[in-house]
């Protein structure tokens, strides 16, 4: 079937079904807005097998998500939505572009969990936004945000509880969200070490792309034993 | 009496009066987080003229400000109070710093004005923040932020009418927020040429530190057009 996007990690074709699209995940890695790229050799695996078991537990948890079914090594077969020109970035403790912004060590604790929005877009590098610049772009109604980041922080909760009993800490984490025909906003895209920042609970080492961003090498490594490991929880 | 703080455009003294402030207007003008710097003649003189009179024309409408009193050509007296660590803006119009994050014309206008904070802090470029970051970083708490916004837009909408009696299109603008030893959040800071965008309502011609910004040139005659149209309503 006929491709009808294609993001810097995967790719969307459409199925027999027109509610339905197959999500096959690339192998290549991008970092810093897409200045530096590579691939990796299973990566599309590890995270398709990640997303799918994540999304797998979210929904058991009572989290909606876009995941209709598994397919094989590489595709998803998720449910046909828009997806919402909102980034949603939740935060446990500052890193990356918090620290940054903010002048905030790394690894820095916040009491409550920061929320926030950043407008999807490649060429001006995702930036930060508040509800009024994502009510005034028509990115999310007033009421679509207050929805998105109480989602978010369920997410959060329920993720961040269960990398814990994979002896993962949960620092934080991009996700987006689609609308569906019928008008229900779900968990969409994907959710792997590419989209969060996991560090070993003991030794505070680093599983996810920051090692890749670092180079700290032995990237598939982190996310080899990220899946490893939820696995292992998920059939305990 | 000594100095206790020097900003940019302006230098605050003690007083024979623990509570009161004397607020000095400098001819410094410095643009582009202080890359782009000059001195203009009589600038403090205008800004102070100017602030005094939009400070107590807000006043008359019920917005509670740190004015006390004038002293004399660059001087204003003012309560005592602590600067809140936000900046708060308001935009009517896309321009600025909104217009090139969000890749938007100058000069679109919004359905509803746009209110955001960004932290006060010339080492890092005044970065934009949203409430979950001001909490966090102990800025302001979820109460304060709230505060904030209401009072912006009650003064956003109080300015925007009396500039339009002046002839001026309030396209957006910059405020600060001073909390008193009594707890008391008040409007603090200045209102000036400098803090908001003026454009002639009919001409569109910018009357405010965009001249000096865009080296446009007649920087001082802007400002004191805008002071004497402001002069000129207020004495009708």
């Amino acid at each position: 079937m006929e491709p009808i996007y294609e993001g810097k990690a995967k790719k969307l074709y459409t199925t027999d079904d027109a509610e339905v699209l197959r999500m096959e995940y690339k192998d290549d890695a991008t970092a810093f807005n897409a200045q530096k790229k590579a691939q990796f050799e299973n990566k599309g695996k590890l995270n398709k097998a990640i997303t799918l078991l994540m999304y797998e537990m979210l929904e058991a948890k009572g989290v909606a998500t876009h995941l209709v079914s598994d397919l094989d090594e590489v595709n998803l077969l998720v449910k046909r939505v828009e997806i919402l020109q909102v980034e949603v970035i939740v935060r446990n403790l500052a890193a990356g572009s918090f620290s940054k912004r903010m002048a905030v060590e790394v690894g820095s604790e916040f009491k409550i969990p920061i929320v926030e929005f950043s407008y999807k877009s490649d060429e001006l590098g995702d930036p930060l936004i508040n509800d009024d610049y994502a009510r005034e772009m028509k990115l999310a109604t007033p009421e679509e945000c207050a929805f998105l980041k109480e989602q978010a922080l369920v997410i959060n909760e329920v993720m961040t509880a269960f990398f814990l009993e994979c002896g993962l800490k949960l620092v934080d984490f991009k996700i987006e969200f689609g609308k569906g025909s019928d008008g229900k906003i779900v968990l969409a895209d994907e959710v792997s070490p590419d989209t969060c920042r996991l560090w070993d609970a003991t030794t505070g080492e680093k599983m996810d792309k920051d090692r890749f961003r670092e180079d700290l090498g032995g990237v598939m490594d982190g996310y080899e034993e990220v899946l490893a490991r939820i696995s292992k929880v998920l059939t305990k």
